[in-house]
């Protein structure tokens, strides 16, 4: 496609076989990096070659800049894909991908710093006309500056760290005398993952949905989107299930919201496909949250619902052909969900529990699809996150998506000594009336498995 | 839905797990009936029941009605979903099961019979104005006739058990003097095969597409039709590859015979799903064939280009709920296309090659739905037919769905000391220019694997 023959894809787990399919599809030849944890994974035995970049922890391997250039190097590879997590939304290792004459498949290096920055993305977008919740739009400097805005925005309020997202580095503050401890916790945390213990403080809605707009945008000035995706089933703001489009919503809040985030993308020369999160409150008011820019997990349920192959449009981007899309992308064709299925055990507060798996049946038939990278004898390493396999199906209307869902999760059978999953609970939960009826939120989880508010 | 509360599945293999899991989505009880050879099996461990029903062989089990309707009875069952082949178009199948006051799902008996009925369904379809190839609309009695008009029609012909189905009981006749011997070959055969050695001829096409209707009628009058399917890719008419929308037809072209089944549909008072089959040849004109009153094999394709759950629409008939179908049925969106994989060897002219599967991959990912009841340790039973798997796939156009085919293809591995499969002979099947330029015909796979023409 263009003058990419051969990609690089720079994960691990599901995503990476996902990159693998759709190279596969197009054509392109695929190179597999693999840590010496991964060595029997399923991307290695599916792309056309495969490439050992060091041992187990990911700071070794995924996230080692130095080892993934020269496995590039090594492979003759045109482009590397980042998939999501790792270095995704590293704009470092953009930039030395294209120094190294390798394509980025993700957006430019500049508007990757700049979004990632969660002060400067507020900044930039609240400049394009983004709604915004009140709040820091420069990060603070002192507990006793930053305690001071809180008391004045109103409680709650949440403490996020500048170089957080999806879900890491934020604490939420209920009252002005827990504030100095919380700003201190949270810094300290911001330092230590990050390495930037930068903060800045914004009101916190306690019950709100977040909806999500998938963007794609190419090198010849068309920025588009592909509809919203509700993820309000979260859980400590780890996304639990997706669904799109995000139900109970007007056709025009709908189109408000998407236009908003196109308006928000094309203010930044927005390259690639890309996700702007935004919190709707019970009004309909909604609020710019953040972008990421990259591939989602929760990606497949626009898939389902549009028919567009989003990793297909990301190579196309990348190797400077326009967008090609159907006219009818506008018209969302039913409803699509995905449950994340984590080796994590609900039993015991969501721990990981990893394992050699001696049982794993997926779910199959009409509607159904399976993103995963595991299969019986598959051993969960240590060294990574919990996701063992995506479920996503389709039905005509969210009804019978729920219904599918709900059927395809329980044909779901994975088992070993030690390893639980989410499957049985997520199972549950479609079966709540506030998400049954669409008047779930953010916090419908929480109240699930935490029935004693410890404040955040 | 509507009085139906449990159904009794009187099949097997994938057909008993599809239409277990549209059960449970409708939350209708099902129970599993399983020889002994089955016990093990997929569809015993999904159904809430499991009912046995005898040895191995399907005379004395699926075929069996007594213990089936013993099964029904017990286990207090309200209808019964025949799947396809076995008892499906068995009219007294049928009509026992509403004598002992169980639902069947499926058309009429009385339906069945005529249509089940070659030469009576062409006489039925002829009256109703349905193009039918030249020959007899009667049974022949003697050789002699029937070799007179055979040489009055033109050769080559086709000689067609009035018993027949599904590509059995025929056989194709190219020249005058092999005629009396084919006769007595098919006439033994259909005797021993169907208990009724009645035959008829018409003219053969050499050269001829299989485009076949998915019509659905309720007990209120409706009567429509989801589009066309091509099932041209066949070996000794059995079809191997199916897809949907026929390809490379007009609009106009594929309307005219979709309207053409349901004229033929409506002229006899059919109800439920059923298929009726065509011959289109090199010239536009199309041939009724005959009639499928049972769910197909290929239905998927046609359930993934519609968003209809097929099985879901034949409960609701037949539990006398009127057709709720979408507004735009009529226009499918991209292209569906299923691969059977059967345990047979393309080496050994494809003869079954059952066994223990050690390794069972099937693919997944974007847009690609698998129907099966295999996986690792599963034991082929030496009685049934050797269908493992289908592999069905939707592409946004018909080039996107044969590349994306390959690719899930050529990710299935399934193993086993003796077993083989079609999978790679059908992945490079859909190379084939013929297949890539929808210039196919029902003879490309006979001249692929045989390539010494037999004469039939």
């Amino acid at each position: 496609m263009g003058g990419i023959r051969t990609v690089l894809v720079a994960n691990r787990g599901e995503i990476a076989v996902r990159i693998i399919r759709t190279c596969a599809e197009l054509g392109i030849a695929t190179v597999a990096v693999y840590s010496e944890a991964d060595a029997e994974s399923a991307a290695v035995r599916m792309a056309d070659r495969a490439y050992r970049i060091g041992p187990g922890p990911a700071k070794r391997s995924y996230l080692h800049i130095p080892a993934i250039v020269e496995a590039a190097r090594a492979t003759g590879a045109d482009a590397i894909h980042p998939g999501y997590g790792f270095l995704s939304e590293n704009p470092d290792f953009a930039e030395v991908c294209e120094a190294e004459g390798f394509v980025f498949i993700g957006a430019p290096a500049a508007v990757m710093a700049d979004l990632g920055d969660k002060s400067t993305a507020r900044t930039l977008m609240s400049a394009a006309g983004l709604p915004l919740l009140p709040g820091s739009r420069e990060p603070l400097d002192s507990a006793e500056e930053a305690n001071a805005l809180a008391d004045e925005i109103g409680y709650p309020v949440i403490i996020k760290a500048v170089a957080g997202g999806g879900g890491r580095g934020m604490r939420v503050v209920r009252d002005s005398g827990d504030f100095a401890q919380a700003w201190r916790d949270t810094r300290a945390n911001a330092s230590a993952v990050f390495g930037d213990g930068r903060l800045y403080v914004e009101r916190y809605l306690d019950s709100a949905r977040h909806v999500e707009v998938q963007i794609l945008a190419d090198h010849h000035g068309t920025v588009l989107h592909l509809g919203a995706r509700d993820c309000s089933l979260q859980r400590r703001h780890q996304k639990l299930v997706e669904e799109s489009p995000a139900p109970g919503l007007s056709d025009e809040l709908l189109a408000r919201i998407g236009e908003t985030a196109v308006r928000g993308a094309a203010s930044v020369g927005y390259v690639g496909a890309g996700t702007f999160e935004f919190l709707l409150d019970p009004q309909g008011r909604f609020y710019f949250m953040e972008v990421n820019c990259r591939l989602q997990v929760e990606h497949p349920v626009t898939e389902m619902v549009t028919g567009i192959d989003l990793v297909a449009q990301q190579l196309r981007i990348a190797a400077g052909l326009p967008l090609d899309l159907p006219d009818d992308i506008a018209v969302p064709r039913g409803v699509a969900i995905e449950c994340r299925i984590n080796a994590e055990d609900p039993a015991r507060e969501f721990a990981p529990a990893p394992g050699t798996l001696t049982e794993c049946v997926l779910p199959g038939g009409p509607f159904v699809r399976v993103d995963t990278h595991v299969e019986s004898g598959y051993t969960i390493p240590p060294h990574y996150d919990s996701l063992l396999a995506k479920v996503i199906v389709w039905g005509e209307d969210r009804s019978a998506a729920i219904t599918r869902m709900r059927r395809a999760l329980a044909e779901t059978r994975i088992d070993g000594a030690g390893v639980a999953t989410t499957a049985r609970f997520l199972h549950d939960v479609l079966d709540h009336p506030r998400f049954v009826t669409a008047e779930h939120d953010t916090a419908l989880i929480g109240a699930l498995t935490e029935p004693v508010s410890v404040g955040s």
